[in-house]
């Protein structure tokens, strides 16, 4: 099972990730695996020095060979241990003894093949810490630091390796093998690319933590089953945002089956995905579902950077391609903007009479006479105050004889980008591997194709988009809240607590006889609400606990009828007296939930009562700390959020009152101590600037 | 623009897709794109006789060149048009006075090149039809009938040409083109391919229809900006689903931005998209919206055919594939059932002790040691019969040195898949061109696989379950709707029309003086509703003519204020009296809504009243006629369709009697005539069996 460190944490890994001077413990002429590893140095330009290490010291691939560590007597940054699983705690006490603190474990037969071997990684893991040794595995592929050419690494890549600036991180070897293999035919370039496998020591998280502080890394992508240490990963990713250092992310579990699967796989729990989400969303993270996804979001992040106005332009040879985008856009949630006034005005100059002046822009078929065409229109549109960037979809040639046809007809649009002054982002309409014939080509054309297709390549720019809209808020920040030293039990404590902390609650009156109960109702000057009070009725509703629209002249009756009922349901539980309050008309119902998420810490979802949030769980969930502009935003990115922008009649909601009231109830919760397990406010009531508590419940954690 | 040729339509095409002896009329030795057209033919395997037509009479390309095709008096089957635009007239009336009957315009510069040239194809299309000609084209890049060894195109295709049963068509050459190449790069084989350009004369519907009788073709792709003969395709499309032929179609026009363009693009105007999909929905035609989804989706129908139960089964060596596989389903709509017990019992045997027994099943690393697991497995669920199909997630090798790596592991699939009788179905993780190295072992060991990768490859099988579930439901069929011969005006005589038509509606009486409606309501026994009854007054809210809740004893004063009301607002309008009729209690509101599209004919929707008609636009269409099945499929496809199964204690609607009164209400409007524009019913107010009209609309065209 994977396990923090906690003493080792934090530590730098840049000598880890950059080791140069390698003893490979278990090399061997006569293992074909040996062979293998061994020829992943040369293949990701490992710069450093080799030695063999076994039990009879034998050389092995032309390296000197040495019974152990401690016998080589040379500086060795890092031990590289594949030998039998039996045999790895003796090869990491002979690291140790020769001064090593740095070990990758290939060998496999741990955690992942059954409660025995999860017994021998725990012991594993356990020697490591005592000898002070940093570790990926077991279980792990290594890694290839390309960009400081350094590779530990069993994960292996076609030719040529391409040097870029993405950064590949998995838990999965084989899902390393298939990220590394679908960049490689898509031409994009690595810094980095790395498989965790059993996470005994060093995860996600860590690495992360030294991508982040990486100069050659642009966009780190992570393929995840869990993430096992959430704390260390938040703060690496509050570094990446920090940093505005993209991670894209492909984490599994977004439906239950995918999460039964994963927890049968790596054996950890899956929290709520809902609000998994909610941390990627503080973070701008962007999560994504399939492999192509991720490494064509990833490049492109890394490529263009976050872009303002967070709004992009097409343009297009192809009428289709314009069509087809569209409806792909608004499929994938990517906004498409009209041009401004100005443009269209400069585009009707420049195109044929019968063409339109749309966004995306069909440039027809007359640019295949006019190539000038392409520059003027592209200048136009690059121009325009509507967009942060502009994209040229066409045909890419990827033969030689494709490049004769099509050649001419393209280069116009690598010349206009460059006086243009803009990233050439050029797509094709189809996905294909990206041959040398093409790369050759968009060199000397100057071209530079992000996207290589549209069906992922618009979904690679909405994520674009949202993650540029993200990074333009600020992270909600805490601000230091005061702890409580209470806990409110049951509505009429929980909503008092609340009032104290700032959130408007309905005022209600404690009765506890039937006189009273009349004497307050009929101060109210309406109907009223009537409600047992008692700390040991969770569900007052199916205890007959609750009676609504009551007549002031009912109130005593009333009184007696919910003692009866609740006392017959609940024999033992304690009664406080009856809460007596005024009925509310017309309004908006909202559900604030704040829950604490073992893994993330404080979640606050919002939804809108009734069929909405029941029927079409129409809810939004953001973590903990908040501000008003973020509740804002998660208001709004309701389906239903048209209610409360004035429908039917109704007011429109006062937002503003509104976001700083949840934020209230936030800080409300958070004061009440890591105790907390549920902070639920049901209903939130809303009409215009009325916005009320009407109900409220707190839960503990044993 | 795009024009039908009414009077030649219908007409056989087989002769006219399968021309052996072609006249190239243009062909030329000095140019390079006559070159390209002669090389073609070459390269799709055209048999038949070819010869050359141009002005001097020159051989071109090795072939016997004539002044004309009269000179040249040998057998023509087509004229294959290339010369000049203002030519091509001229070379229809030789290719008529030799005999020719058919013709392939490829010369551009017509409609697609602004209203001059829509002009001259209004020339060329009227002088085939005078002279019997049937035409693709112009601006048409013709059509490669790979299976029936007929070529008459300027479409490209790699080498080598792939034969195989999908065929696919296309309104523009450049997509076309695009669709070749990524069936090329997936080794998906094609029977047809076309671009049917500017259509003067045939059309996707025409070639459909061919497509349809042809045995060589399994499934048909289709590429439309729009449909220029809806009530052909609609045809055609329903011979292909009698035949059980799959159609997929890559239709531009979902979002508004794509129909502007598509509209600026080929001049048509687009309708409601939604109907659109009714359409489809109909004759279980599956919609895409990408070329790879359009590629890959067809090649699994073509391949698999319909499955019974329409469900999958999936397995794979990688839990992370399975998870991955099952996050996808849940966002493409897949079902993922669970194994039977007898299946999970028998996997319990077969599988390592720690492996779960899910589906998708991880099959763990085990099999690498013990391939028979593969095997055990595979027959295991093959004889689930909860599933209808079996998918084999799994690494495919694209590389000499990939098939030596992967080889061994995957041919136990093969084999197993063969003692199981079933289709081998087997999935890559990613997509990339498949090699020639692939094909090779794939034929090798007996595996063909299907998809590509699972971010396609889960949404094409979405497509197979839904498509496989459409096919298991009849087609609804008319019923001989007797004509009304009357056209009812106004909610009265509308309410009264749809009575007649056996559509429950409430009891109301129409008074003329206060006196009669106090009586009205009295009789009543409960608040009433009274409501104006005007011919001249559409939206009776608005004019004060609608007034809920009435007691009896108000009714005499409301009657005077609704008169008072109305005259006030619209002076003018002839007043009937006031409809009074019974205020209704709790119960679920529907509107239906019944509108005459010009393409596709009557389209019926139904949607849940309230917030989520009004804000989610929750609402489900389908094209008459419709039968019970139908409209009860079609109220289950709503979101809110839980509403309907009894929600927060009101009662479940009687699905089945709600299913025939909206039958009912569909063929009362079919009975209305060609004139009527709008027939609407809200709401139908359902409350368990009792379902009632409360209001209703008929609109007729000018």
């Amino acid at each position: 099972m994977p396990q923090d460190s906690e003493t080792l944490a934090g530590e730098d890994l840049t000598g880890f990730f950059q080791a140069r001077d390698i003893a490979l413990v278990g090399a061997s002429d006569k293992s074909e695996w040996s062979k293998l590893i061994h020829s992943r140095f040369e293949r990701f330009g490992h710069e450093g020095s080799l030695l063999a290490v076994n039990r009879n010291g034998n050389m092995a691939h032309g390296l000197p060979g040495f019974k152990s560590c401690t016998e080589a007597d040379l500086p060795i940054d890092m031990a590289y241990i594949y030998v039998p699983a039996t045999a790895v705690t003796e090869a990491l006490r002979d690291a140790a003894a020769a001064g090593i603190r740095r070990a990758v474990i290939l060998t496999s037969g741990f955690a992942e093949a059954g409660p025995e071997g999860a017994a021998m990684q725990d012991d594993v893991a356990a020697v490591a810490r005592e000898l002070g040794i940093r570790l990926m595995g077991p279980n792990s592929m290594g890694y290839a630091n390309i960009a400081h050419r350094s590779a530990v690494t069993s994960i292996n890549s076609r030719l040529p390796v391409r040097a870029g600036s993405l950064a590949l991180v998995s838990q999965s070897g084989a899902i390393a093998n298939e990220l590394g293999k679908f960049a490689h035919t898509q031409a994009i370039g690595l810094s980095f690319l790395a498989a965790t496998g059993n996470e005994a020591d060093i995860g996600l998280a860590d690495i992360v933590e030294y991508l982040v502080n990486d100069d050659a890394v642009k966009a780190i992508g992570i393929y995840a089953e869990s993430i096992n240490n959430p704390a260390r990963f938040a703060a690496a990713a509050a570094k990446a945002r920090a940093a505005r250092k993209p991670i894209v992310l492909l984490k599994l579990g977004r439906s239950e089956m995918s999460a039964a699967i994963a927890q049968a796989h790596t054996g950890s729990l899956l929290g709520d995905d809902g609000i998994f989400d909610a941390m990627c969303q503080r973070y701008a993270i962007t999560r994504v579902y399939s492999i192509e996804e991720l490494i064509i979001t990833a490049n492109v992040l890394a490529r263009v950077g976050p872009i303002y106005p967070a709004r992009i332009g097409m343009l297009s040879i192809s009428g289709g391609a314009c069509a087809m985008y569209a409806d792909l856009a608004s499929i994938y949630g990517l906004d498409v903007p009209q041009w401004s006034e100005p443009t269209q005005a400069k585009l009707r100059e420049v195109l044929p009479s019968f063409a339109a002046t749309l966004n995306p822009l069909d440039v027809t078929g007359a640019v295949v006479q006019t190539p000038e065409i392409w520059t003027d229109a592209i200048r136009a549109v690059c121009e325009d105050p509507n967009i942060g960037m502009v994209l040229v979809v066409t045909l890419l040639p990827n033969t030689p004889t494709e490049v004769a046809l099509l050649g001419d007809g393209i280069r116009p649009i690598g010349k206009a980008f460059r006086t243009a002054g803009r990233v050439p982002m050029v797509a094709n309409t189809t996905v294909q591997d990206v041959s040398e014939a093409r790369l050759e080509f968009m060199r000397d054309a100057g071209i530079d194709p992000i996207l290589p297709n549209l069906d992922i390549g618009v979904r690679a720019l909405a994520h674009l988009q949202r993650w540029s809209e993200r990074l333009a808020l600020e992270m909600p920040t805490g601000q230091a809240v005061v702890a409580a030293g209470t806990q409110p039990q049951g509505e009429r404590e929980t909503l008092a607590y609340l009032a104290e902390r700032g959130v408007p609650v309905i005022k209600s009156v404690l009765v506890a006889d039937a006189e009273a109960a009349g004497r307050a109702a009929a101060s109210i000057g309406g109907p009223a609400a009537l409600k047992i009070a008692s700390p040991d009725i969770a569900h007052k509703t199916e205890a007959g606990g609750v009676r609504l629209n009551v007549a002031a002249t009912d109130a005593a009756r009333v009184f007696e009828e919910i003692i009866a009922s609740v006392k017959n349901h609940a024999p033992a539980a304690a009664i406080d007296g009856v809460l007596v309050s005024p009925m509310r008309g017309a309004g908006t119902e909202l559900i604030v939930g704040i829950v604490r998420d073992p893994e993330w810490g404080l979640a606050v979802s919002a939804g809108l009562g009734g069929v909405l949030t029941e029927i079409l769980e129409d809810r939004a969930i953001r973590l903990a700390p908040l501000d008003a502009a973020a509740v804002r935003a998660m208001l709004m990115a309701l389906r239903g959020a048209r209610l409360l922008q004035g429908f039917r009649g109704q007011p429109a909601a006062d937002l503003d009152r509104l976001s700083e009231v949840i934020v209230a109830i936030a800080q409300a919760a958070e004061a009440l101590g890591p105790n907390l397990a549920v902070l639920e406010i049901n209903p939130l009531r809303v009409h215009g600037a009325e916005i009320e508590a009407l109900d409220a419940l707190a839960v503990y954690q044993a």
